[in-house]
């Protein structure tokens, strides 16, 4: 046994050197069913004006303004997506309904409570202005507006948007299919029994769901083989299929750690250790046709945090986002958090708002085998490498998880 | 044509209403990988320690700390799930595996990079203390521990941890089936060619996407017939199979207005008009079997405000969520928030950091036709009934949305 050959590399250093080597996946097209969530490949622009005709904004009766005042003879209706035909003429007014065209001649829209009816006559108001109470043609959109920014994610206002204009399908990114395995003579199936020094496989399911959050399509491959040649069987078909492999555990500097020679000799390993706490062993090598792999470590709070830190923000450039990284905002540190020595620190911490500030609090024990210390947490507080730390009342900016 | 018959209730008092009226769904029992997103419908306990055993945290030397200084001789190994067999001599050191066991009688791992290595001894360093470098057993949980609160959502952490106590599935609360109905005369699908004083059907495209953010499992169901009896069958099919229904349009006072009627006969609307700003027309009925019906209204922003304000947290109440309501952050205004008269309104901004500061801008024209309002809104500012508003430079709360 021997100390790790790999150099020790800077957190932010081992970020740049993760997202360098990452490329964006191709688009497809997708029905606007399936857009919610996805990232637009391309700006979408306005091909025509909305709303497309003057539409009445309320239920009410459609004048000329320059009858304000007068008694006004009703002589038709517009309702939605049934226009009154013909103009209308002085004296004269139209019931119109909500989405409701303007007729033409009329410039002005009466809301239903304030006229007084009296028989098929209606006296509205005096000195009613014009351009009261309806949409006008291109009010919303006009022609070559930009809807959606390309690397922006399509939510529902943005869909709306493309739907109004009449078109009924997206050109987004491809989603990143993830191979997620895990490694570890120690490990069993959740719901078998444990023999001695054995323990379930949790990692597996924490990490689906933090993939599939970070918008990945997960192909689970189980407990890895603890032999060479069928590990290295099942990591060739799984980047077969796969834009990306995640493994956790095996990647510490045992005899038994089979997952770095391997990736040695599929591709290139960039990054084999990090001064980072948790998750000095995390590991990041790329394999033929522009696959990746990310050896995550196997305490899991080390993989959680090594897939926050590193393959989160890889899985969003994947898949076209132009914003990588978590929110950050200011938080007040209601402990004395520590730093880590040489390495960056990753604290896990509640957030409660007292005041305007927010507050940060501990989880707790930060060890990286203590998943409580993630569970309910708020915010992500980075501590720099270092003896000083931050002392209870200093003011930081934290990666923002779920805001209290 | 008359002015509604509905009183005008306050927003809060509507929201209220809505509230009171929703019930929380039955659980189910669903396996790890269905669990993320999902909300625990039960406390989660731990009913073993974690870990099990002693385990070490890194590669090493498992050794008797009272031996600290000495040339220990190398007895053995414990790797992962291959525990060492009997128990540690004095003068005896065992190689130990992140993960491995620590043997009976060993106290303490020594780094592998602490230690000198002479062919089978090894040289550790003095006074080094007992404790360090491995998990003591409970040293993450404790039996009767709660892993989980009831009402909370799971996320990434609590699966692992449910996972590493050996539990393969959870309780959670079955998610809202949702039948969603654009009405209207002037609607046409996406797509198809518009006739005079038509529009395209967006807002089921819009609100399918903000309903799927909220949880709910959706039945697209179309553009409704415009005739009493057809919709009437649509509508009772969609209220046998789903829990919620939401139609967008429809509910203003309009002659051809056919949705308010028809949920009157089915059940009881206690809400037909609303204080609000968009969204004065928003429509809410429970109906037979503990259904909810919501009428939103037709004009974009209106339909996916009165979602957001009214019909997302009775969904997250449906599907078990302690918390129903987006969180809140102080902001100050970089605009003059003027009030909605005596309706409450909803601005949508833009945010961004200016120091330490979350600064609010108008996304433009807050026209309720005028989507792009929405488009990419951070936050909802909600200003109340009155004539006075809120200068730029004022602290408000605003929902967060999405932080910038």
């Amino acid at each position: 046994m021997r100390a790790s050959a790999y150099p020790m590399l800077a957190a932010e250093e081992a970020a740049g050197l993760v997202l360098d080597r990452t490329p964006v996946l191709e688009s497809e097209e997708v029905l606007l069913e399936a857009a919610p969530g996805r990232v637009a490949a391309a700006d979408v622009v306005a091909g025509r004006e909305l709303p497309g005709f003057p539409a009445s904004a309320v239920d009410g009766y459609a004048i000329r303004s320059a009858d304000g005042g007068g008694r006004l003879r009703v002589v038709g209706e517009s309702a939605a997506g049934r226009p009154f035909t013909g103009a209308l003429e002085h004296g004269a007014a139209a019931r119109i309904l909500t989405g409701g065209v303007l007729p033409e001649g009329a410039d002005s829209v009466v809301m239903v409570e304030e006229v007084e009816q009296d028989g098929d006559q209606v006296v509205v108001p005096e000195a009613y202005g014009a351009g009261r109470n309806f949409h006008a043609p291109g009010a919303d959109l006009r022609p070559g507006d930009v809807l959606v920014r390309r690397g922006h994610p399509l939510g529902s206002a943005e869909i709306g948007l493309v739907a109004a204009l009449g078109i009924d399908r997206l050109r987004v990114h491809r989603r990143p299919r993830v191979a997620l395995m895990s490694t570890g003579d120690e490990l069993v199936e959740v719901g078998r029994p444990l023999g001695p020094g054995q323990i379930t496989d949790s990692n597996r399911w924490a990490l689906l769901a933090a993939l599939r959050e970070a918008g990945a399509e997960v192909d689970l491959l189980g407990i890895a083989p603890d032999r060479p040649d069928p590990l290295r069987e099942l990591v060739l078909g799984a980047v077969e299929r796969c834009d990306v492999l995640v493994t956790s555990g095996g990647v510490s500097v045992g005899t038994h750690d089979l997952v770095k020679p391997l990736l040695e000799s599929l591709g290139e390993v960039h990054v084999g250790r990090v001064k980072l706490r948790p998750g000095k062993p995390f590991t990041f090598a790329t394999l033929p046709d522009r696959k990746l792999a990310f050896g995550l470590p196997g305490f899991p709070v080390s993989s959680l945090v090594t897939l926050e830190v590193f393959v989160r923000p890889a899985l969003r450039k994947l898949q076209g986002h132009s914003r990588l990284h978590r929110p950050e905002l200011p938080v007040r540190l209601g402990y004395d958090a520590m730093a880590g020595g040489d390495r960056t620190e990753y604290q896990r911490v509640i957030l409660r708002r007292e005041g305007p500030d927010l507050v940060a609090t501990s989880t707790g024990s930060q060890s990286s085998s203590r998943l409580m210390s993630l569970a309910g947490a708020h915010a992500l507080v980075r501590i720099p490498p270092g003896d000083d730390g931050y002392p209870a009342g200093t003011y930081v900016e934290a990666l923002i998880l779920e805001l209290p």
